[in-house]
């Protein structure tokens, strides 16, 4: 349970915003790289932290991230024309580089020196791991990108990919970092009866034992997360998961399988985006996407099929006979969408029951408000300076019922990024 | 006219408002029984008075009234499973039963006593009539309920119906003890001209003398209401309407014939249900409804066809030569909708003008707003406790010039349940 | 740049507000004629200055402009009967006059005088031009109509349109009288190529000197605009434009060609009406509608086809190969209103960036303001009681370098109305 006023902080990102300045320390993502494909293609609005941008790709590649409405006279600059290292108003013609500097002004006498004294705000900028960054915070801070894993395997180890939330980004990551509801929401109903014959550690533990006790550390990173369930007599089945400043997580995996991390990036207060990435460290990605496939959104955007405005394509009989939740699981993550988005735009966490399977949630939460609130006193993020803390992996792994996960040397290799 | 603050005090019926604490006093319709047809079937979202429920039917054929969030962590519960005696969270698995105990919690370790500490807000419920009624007034004070004859009568002499209307309640039920109308708004431009054949006292008498006078009475239960229209030379037609508290509503009908009632329940302060029962005190109810039959409604929604997004379907030929109002009758109550709804949401009500015709809403408001002040008092409302009077009907009746409607035996016989 | 005060008072006109008061010192179209064809045809709504009027033809074919709601329980009018020199409420039958007298109340008693103690505001109206004015100052001020040609001019030699802005009227007024902005979002990329063969001025002259210098003038009804482009060796290219109080335009025109004026007049605070009038002072008018022809507007509005849902339909391979902006010019203003409606409902001028040729705009701006702010101190606007200065037309000519247009005679001739 959060206050009132502890619930506003933790939630609200708008410029001058506590939380808004903490996450502005960071790195962004702001786009999918295929959003703008190539050269010169169209420029692309994408609203971040409640600030209205405009992203493009100029004549040399490089991406470009700037604030959407022209200084002159506020015409949005997404009806630009992007052409020569540069975005152009359509309405007089004012040219803007990546820099914000306005490089063309042919509105104005040849001889006038006002196009030097014009510039937009623009926000430094670069590609990794199939995204557009953007860094949104004081110039001077600017920090290394963080050293996560898949901003730097091979393209073909990697996909991405994007759904839009309706709801506060805070409300989505605790629903990744609560490993609990995987067993519940997304399971068949079926799910321990075939567990017998199940060929992963999920599938074979995950229904016997639901309720996990969760051992969460923090991290310079952020918080590790391990969810014992009993497995066999004398074993342990360990899911082991990540969340990393300010909205990076990370769900369990096989062990030495395939990882999958999501960046919860706030649109507004009332919206998110999911970035995704799933890849495999260790060679190609030949997976397919479960979860959020491009089939299964409405066509020309990033919503899902299944949303707040068909109820999720709820289906009730499947709910009586075949899946827990009756809602379909390849229509833009719809079961998880559907509990995070129905708790209303920002949820009141002062109605709200915590048991003991919430404690990531309740650790991460205080390690967010106690980053924002350091910040207000001068303490700059120690995550944001050190990018190496975000060389980790999320985990799984069967263990003796004795060994706590950490301690096997196997698993901490599995979950730590070399 | 009222003031604003009379205005504000009159409509506004949240949790913690006077209007609202007073309405919460008498049971509410919450559904129609047909919305939940059967046990364990789909649990159906209802707003009520600006509170979210969530209500469903048990294995045992009871019916719950849950708030609709989960108190876990305010996932909806209207996508939770509705299975053995309870609702269960798609969530996390909690599950409440219609008490609002939470019942089984399978997150949690077996041997937690969480579950015992955790309630959702329930309501008692219960079925009369066709409808699911709730109380959500303090437990300690609640009445039984009204003895209101439709909630009685075999279920082969009453049907029931709903439809939604886009404005506050109380100038909906305005709508339906303002007898003149009809004489007007629903009438057709040959009216008075058919009237001379026509076979019933409606037909034939109320469009000679439309500007009726009004008779209104304060009973315990409400209001009693006589509008009288002289009728052949020695004779008056009397059009007898009932309102009763909070927002029932009883339309003048033919002497012994059938009956008809609203209950005018708040969905918020902008909307709200017309929830109607036709019902035939004496056998069978063998006539078709008229004013919302279910083939003009939107498929899907309790919205009639014609709604303020078609402006009514209004029909401007038919308005010159065949309907006073050109819109349609059978469309979900369109003409009094495109009334009430054109209004503003809440109607402003410093800017009226009423007439001698209007007596019987000056009177409503009146009652209305005096009963919630002295709940304020500490004057608990006398009719939520004495369900006994409720049992009255709405009349109709042709009699003498020199008689006083309710002086006339068998007219007094017929507007009361014995 | 404003502050966000002067900008505040600059663009709010509900009743009230200081231009508020301003603007309906002057007769103000609220529609066009042809929405309301013919004697007793239906009643049309029209919100203007933010207030809901219903506008009617009588039976003798004058025009009516009443407040919405009807004075009695405030049921909408445009759902009235238009019968007999009067609007009929639908609800109980009052029926007003264009006067806002009540001259039947069917409700009442026959010996009843309410009828006489009720009124509905209504404001003075006429038809002129095509269009349908109200005068909604205070009565005692009533102005005479302004002397606009196109208001008088034979019914041959002019054509009247209507476009929806989904954006506050003053930035709409800032593109018209943005002369500048013709010669890039409007423009085709081969404009300068071609502009070699071109027939008209505009078309030759345009392009090869985008960065007009501006003269702006104070004139009793406004301001005159002269933007001077070099054209040929020793010759200057002037277009002249005009905005008049409070919301009038007049864009450039071919030398003694035919001439356009807008009327840019505020639905409420975030939206405006687009009232187009294109003529011809010398004869019939034969030309077609470039801009905003009716087969590109969304069947039964006046939105274009082009809008914001669905980005001005914007072609990103044409603005690659053809036109500057992408965006079609057929589709109801789509260029101009993707500029103007994307800078936000209310522009926000504390951050924008004037240079040389937004010297027309600062300066309709400031006269503007002054005006209001003058009225508030009680000095009435002078062009609201002098008719005679709306008597003139915008410009277009090819003049000697030395020359200022002023004061050639024959452009002087052609820029006023005699």
């Amino acid at each position: 349970m959060l206050t009132r006023e502890e619930n506003e902080f933790l939630c609200r990102t708008d410029k001058g915003t506590p939380m808004g300045e903490f996450c502005r320390r960071f790195w962004t993502p702001v786009l999918l790289s295929e959003e703008i494909p190539e050269p010169d293609c169209p420029p692309v609005q994408s609203k971040i932290y409640g600030e209205e941008l405009v992203v493009f790709r100029t004549t040399s590649g490089k991406v470009g991230v700037l604030k959407e409405f022209c200084p002159h006279r506020r015409a949005s600059l997404f009806y630009g024309r992007n052409e020569e290292e540069g975005l152009r108003c359509a309405y007089h013609g004012w040219k803007f580089d990546i820099e914000g500097n306005c490089t063309d002004m042919m509105s104005e006498p040849a001889d006038s020196n006002f196009a030097g004294k014009v510039k937009i705000l623009a926000y430094p900028a670069q590609e990794a791991g199939g995204f557009v960054w953007a860094y949104m915070g004081p110039p001077e801070l600017q920090p290394p990108m963080p050293q996560l894993e898949y901003l730097t395997v091979p393209e073909n180890q990697r996909k991405t990919n994007k759904v839009l939330y309706e709801s506060n980004f805070v409300q989505v990551i605790e629903g990744e970092i609560d490993t609990v509801h995987a067993s519940i929401l997304h399971s068949r109903l079926d799910a321990l009866e075939k567990s017998a014959t199940a060929t992963t550690l999920a599938g074979r533990y995950s229904y016997r034992d639901i309720a996990a006790r969760f051992h969460v550390e923090d991290t310079e990173g952020g918080i590790l997360i391990g969810a014992k369930r009993n497995a066999e007599e004398d074993s342990s089945y360990w899911r082991i998961s990540r969340w990393l400043f300010p909205w990076v997580t990370m769900i369990p995996r096989e062990p030495h399988g395939s990882c999958r991390s999501g960046l919860i990036v706030p649109i507004d207060d009332e919206n998110c985006w999911f970035y995704l990435c799933r890849w495999n460290p260790y060679g190609p990605l030949d997976e397919e996407w479960n979860e959020a496939p491009r089939s299964g959104m409405v066509p020309g955007t990033w919503l899902g099929k299944a949303n707040s405005t068909n109820h999720y394509l709820i289906d009730r009989q499947a709910q009586k006979t075949e899946t827990f939740s009756g809602i379909p699981s390849a229509m833009g993550r719809a079961q998880d969408a559907a509990m995070t988005d129905s708790m209303g735009r920002i949820v009141d966490r002062t109605e709200e029951h915590l048991g003991t399977t919430d404690t990531a949630i309740i650790r991460m939460r205080r390690r967010l408000i106690m980053g924002a609130r350091e910040l207000e006193d001068g303490i700059e993020p120690y995550a944001a300076s050190h990018p190496e803390v975000f060389k980790v992996r999320s985990g799984g792994a069967l263990l003796p019922r004795e060994v706590y996960f950490k301690d096997d040397p196997v698993v901490w290799d599995d979950i730590t990024v070399a």
